[in-house]
């Protein structure tokens, strides 16, 4: 029954396995008195330190076992007959391992026989093995498909070469009525839900169960209980019973909580023979000041002890996974859908926004006033964005703290299934006009210094760090975008201008060459520029708001010599090269990334902000970008030959680009309102092609 | 007057010093309707945009300076004579530098001439330029002294190689009546104060003062101002006013507060000439959950807007300070100062130890019983560690939130000039007996598969993961001592003993082999060997306790006898085992490194605890650890020939590498309460040789 094997060394294929495992040894207790049982978990070793319980005044011993069972000895004794009594040594150590699950609890046996001085045997401990295979998976190569026992599941790296899998926050709504995040309910709420989970799967094989008492149990930290959840399908038998698990797949009740902030530990079923379980993994909350969006789940193995002791974990295994940050889609992403209010007086705008919309090719959709209860500024209440994972990937709307009277349009509308939704809240007095998303925008892929950006850099718009009092984005928010890491933004200065928002003085448009884009600039030095041409071609007279109702038209001549307006231009053109010497900095631009357009400022415009800018004529870098088509504010500037001069320029710029521009009138209801057509609007663009997973950080 | 330069290219030395800081361009306008003044900062570039303000009808441009001035045209023109002019491109750039700091505002000048088609002025843009140097420094290169201008200054990095100037939470106290920790007062207690403090130093070159309306702002972020505040030195002449200096640093209000949490930023003054100011950084909190250690200061110079305008920074310079993290020592390292406390009941205890001391030539600090209240646990109470910076190094004791009678000891007795004092606050009902410090130890420096440990690794006993119910060390002490870093902790398994401490069941001793160390582990199984060999060299009839006051002896054959006992033994053996192999693994030991001594222990000693265990007879792993001597708990074995066998035992293990034993009776005071030598008493240590910023992590 017993045979004998060569104690040196280890079979190949287990040294194989071991290496994967090498650090995974338990220590055995050999036992004289009376036979031992223990579970053996494949993959690891069972250490048994041979002096500790050999008899007083042994000298020698030797091992036998099943054939299914390798062990070696540690140090290799000398070479002598395979079969002959070893000298035992003050630490001799025997490890065992075994090959393969058992089918039958106790299948296995290895025994030590110790012997005196005279080889005469003393006593006999007896092994008794059961051995089983346990893996806990999940998708750590990033394809989509949980394998097997990945060696790198345990730990997460960024890159092409990276690993780790990938969790997304619940942060969709499975239910259109009724709404609520489904990673607010403690249930699945329809089984669609699941595909927004990781799939995790535990795998084992051995006997039809586990040795009396032995028990499996998952568990989590409470420090990551608060970000994520974990289910399990009942529809967990062995692989042929694929008719039940149809059945099963239909029925959430079948889908039962493991895992969640109040429970951190509970035993799940160890199903016997080769047996694959599916659990659920679901993710609670974006990474953040406080939460770097890294999760372990563990699966550990646990022996009985008796009534009234734990039970002592014996083999544990452990899963990583990376909850996927918020991310933003620049202006060289392919559109999907125009959003814009519908109000009492902005039909002329809506009308150009229909024509350009329909023109690209795209969908208009239409908040009407019922939800926007008269806010316009649907650039302002909420970002755009999505979460990506190789299982599943879907668009989430950032919700502003700014909550106009648009405030319940994201939660409302836009989220529902596959549509997920993310808010931070600020208190009402840390809230200021800088917290609008007209003053959050991205930045196409860039490579500043050899580091690259492959999803942009996001920007937001604050005061100076230096200024001892001055507007900013809350706290709450940039923690948020800080914390996503993978666009990492840049702050600008933006409290200059009274709305304060930097899409009044950049935007981004595609390229054919260079970087694939530039950046375009409002520039007062630009527009003097401009003006000063026209007065030498002899066209100072030509009028600005010529035809706009309510407004004074002026000339160029007049415009040249205001000389306060003149000041307050070079004031603001050096606020935005501030900005121009940042954004070439951290985003690595060139001059001939930059294209100026000729747009002049106002100090003043409100009372209350005496010091702080507007445009005096529609902001043209406030535009909507819909892939090769511009929507700029029409500026009614100085006609030429029957031709806007600042049309004429801009259209120039652009086309050179192979970009249509199309002038749309937002003049009486956003301009005067201090907004243009970018804040009056709203783009969800697709997703970049790069996963964020494949970021070098 | 004007000379005018090549050109292409920029002079050598200047392209060596724009290396450096090669991002740090800013955009200049050039007017030509009046000269434009403009303060420049050596070391960055001014990059003006040739065509922008160039009349209409410009085609050709040329520029002249004096000769501090250097600059270069990009796109480099086509090969000219050097006094022709250049023609006019879309994107003709011009990039000044200065080559030195002016002696006087507006000290040199550069022109740029605008030409028409046929080589007509069409106008001239005059700068008027001042240069200084400003370069706000520390100690980068970790050598003790602020070094200039170090290039890595403004980032941090481990290592070796590493860079990054290190910063002390100011947690000492300089007086030592009233006391309060220095960084809860918001000034510098004594002038004593400054060594604690990293210096920080700000260095000017230029003009006797700033053009008109510049100034020096010194300013750090919300975040980081919880945990940063910055002094300055009024002494802050140039360097030869060295009586002024004198005179200066021996007045404590002559260091004024800059920066705190109350203040963001503040302006500092402008010395003009070759000017060095001293600033002092004090950290005010060690890294934790919520803060990694990093902290940023900058130093803006600003240029003046207008009234009622925020002023603009120009250039900012930065510096990257890192909190030294807390750090434990273990008992390889050299004592200092050995702690007891007196009671009314323990003159024999501390009999033996004054001995023990004495003979190993430390110090015996005797904390009296008015302090201590009874509470005889000064293990429990605190952990003695140290912080450590190129400029200073203190001891710090962590204070438990345990909270005995001896809860005032740490801070009332402890702290004081040049010993600092940390605590963690927990709520009464999160601490348990997990929470005293005997559960806290750390090892000596070790290796585990490649990755080393300089400074050892922190061990702390919880609960086991998958245990439902148990107790744990609170969460806010382990945040702490996660967030340190450098000495990355391993959670064991201690909640099986009814007192839950590691050092009941393991402690360090030094070796003069192998990894410099042992680590000693309490063994039923080697206490069941001892007492078999015994009873089979016939001494089956000799007692433990004999001799004790109030304890029944009991003989080896009744201790063998006892099924009971065994089966208790077994699974304490079961659970030290699961230490060992935790400890094997993440420590990299072999079973070389492992010493087995012999100790039984007994389950339900407190009925409270039925399933608990705690020490039979005297736990003599629970030692102290002084050099080659250890005090170790007089186990009262029993005696063959008049000898100890326990004591026999444990004193030929550990004479082996050359220790000496000395065993000390703590039977009646100590070991009945349930803790022994250990427990009673804590050694303060000499900290590591290694530094810890040296890690590589």
């Amino acid at each position: 029954m017993f045979q004998q094997l060569s104690q040196t060394g280890v079979p190949a294929f287990l040294q194989k396995r071991r290496k994967v495992s090498s650090d995974y040894h338990r220590t055995c207790r050999l036992d004289t008195e009376k036979p031992h049982k223990v579970l053996h978990v494949l993959g690891t070793s069972l250490e048994a330190n041979l002096n500790r319980s050999a008899p007083p005044s042994s000298r020698f011993f030797s091992v036998k076992c099943t054939p299914s069972v390798k062990y070696s000895i540690s140090p290799p004794p000398q070479e002598t007959s395979h079969l002959a009594p070893i000298p035992l040594n003050e630490n001799s150590v025997l490890l065992i391992s075994m090959s393969y699950a058992s089918h039958f609890e106790n299948d296995s046996k290895l025994s030590v026989w110790y012997y005196g001085e005279n080889k005469k045997v003393l006593a006999r401990a007896l092994l008794h093995l059961t051995a089983v295979e346990i893996s806990l998976d999940v998708d750590a190569d990033r394809d989509g498909v949980v394998e097997k026992n990945n060696p790198n599941k345990g730990s997460w790296k960024w890159g092409s070469n990276g690993h780790g899998a990938v969790l997304l926050v619940n942060c969709d709504s499975e239910r259109t009525y009724w709404k609520k995040l489904d990673s607010e309910q403690e249930s699945v709420s329809r089984v669609s839900d699941l595909k927004d989970m990781s799939v995790m799967v535990l795998r084992t094989r051995g006997p039809s169960k586990l040795p009396e008492g032995y028990k499996l149990t998952m568990h989590i930290s409470q420090g990551d209980a608060e970000s994520v959840r974990v289910f399990r399908s009942r529809c967990c038998d062995p692989v042929k019973n694929s008719l039940q698990r149809f059945l099963y797949k239909y029925f959430v009740k079948d889908y039962p909580l493991v895992l969640s902030s109040e429970v951190l530990s509970q035993e799940v079923p160890y199903l016997g023979g080769a047996a694959e379980m599916d659990f659920y993994v679901e993710g609670l909350r974006f990474p953040d000041k406080d939460f770097d969006g890294l999760i372990s789940i563990n699966l550990s193995l646990l022996e009985p002890v008796s009534a009234g002791l734990p039970e002592t974990p014996i083999f544990t295994d452990k899963v990583v996974l990376r909850v996927a940050p918020w991310i933003m889609t620049p202006n060289t992403l392919e559109p999907v859908e125009v959003f814009v209010c519908s109000t009492s007086d902005n039909y002329q705008f809506l009308k150009g926004m229909r024509n350009l919309v329909a023109k690209s090719g795209y969908k208009l959709k239409i908040c009407h006033e019922y939800m926007n209860r008269g806010d316009r500024w649907m650039q302002d209440e909420l970002e755009f964005g999505y979460i990506d994972s190789p299982h599943q990937r879907f668009p989430v709307v950032l919700d502003s703290p700014r909550d106009g009277n648009l405030q319940d349009f994201p939660y409302n509308e836009l989220l529902g299934p596959d549509f997920g939704y993310v808010t931070r809240v600020a208190e009402r007095k840390d809230v200021s006009s800088l917290d609008s998303f007209g003053n959050l925008e991205v930045s196409p892929p860039v490579t500043v210094n050899g580091k690259n950006y492959p999803l942009g850099r996001i920007l937001i718009g604050v005061a100076f760090p230096t200024a001892t009092k001055g507007r900013n984005m809350t706290k709450v928010v940039q923690d948020f975008l800080w914390a996503q890491k993978v666009q990492e933004p840049i702050a600008l200065f933006s409290d200059w201008l009274i709305v304060g928002h930097i899409d009044e003085f950049m935007t981004f448009v595609p390229a054919p060459d260079r970087k694939g884009f530039r950046l375009l600039l409002a520039s007062p030095d630009a527009g003097y520029k401009l003006f000063r041409g026209l007065q030498s071609d002899g066209h100072g007279q030509a009028k600005l708001f010529e035809g706009v109702e309510d407004e004074e038209p002026v000339t160029v001549d007049e415009i040249l010599n205001d000389d306060s307006l003149q000041a307050e231009n070079n004031y603001v053109q050096s606020c935005i090269d501030w900005n121009r010497d940042v954004l070439k900095r951290e985003l690595g631009l060139e001059e001939e990334d930059i294209i100026d357009l000729p747009i002049l400022f106002k100090l003043g415009l409100e009372d209350s902000d005496k010091y702080r800018a507007a445009a005096y004529y529609p902001d043209m870098v406030n535009m909507i970008v819909l892939g090769k088509n511009l929507g700029i504010p029409k500026p009614f500037g100085p006609k030429v030959n029957g031709l806007c001069a600042l049309e004429a320029e801009v259209r120039s710029l652009m086309e050179g680009l192979g970009l249509s521009c199309t002038f749309i009138d937002d003049f009486a209801s956003y301009h005067k309102l201090l907004g243009e057509v970018h804040c009056g609007s709203n783009v969800r663009r697709e997703p970049f092609d790069f996963r964020w997973w494949n970021l070098e950080m």
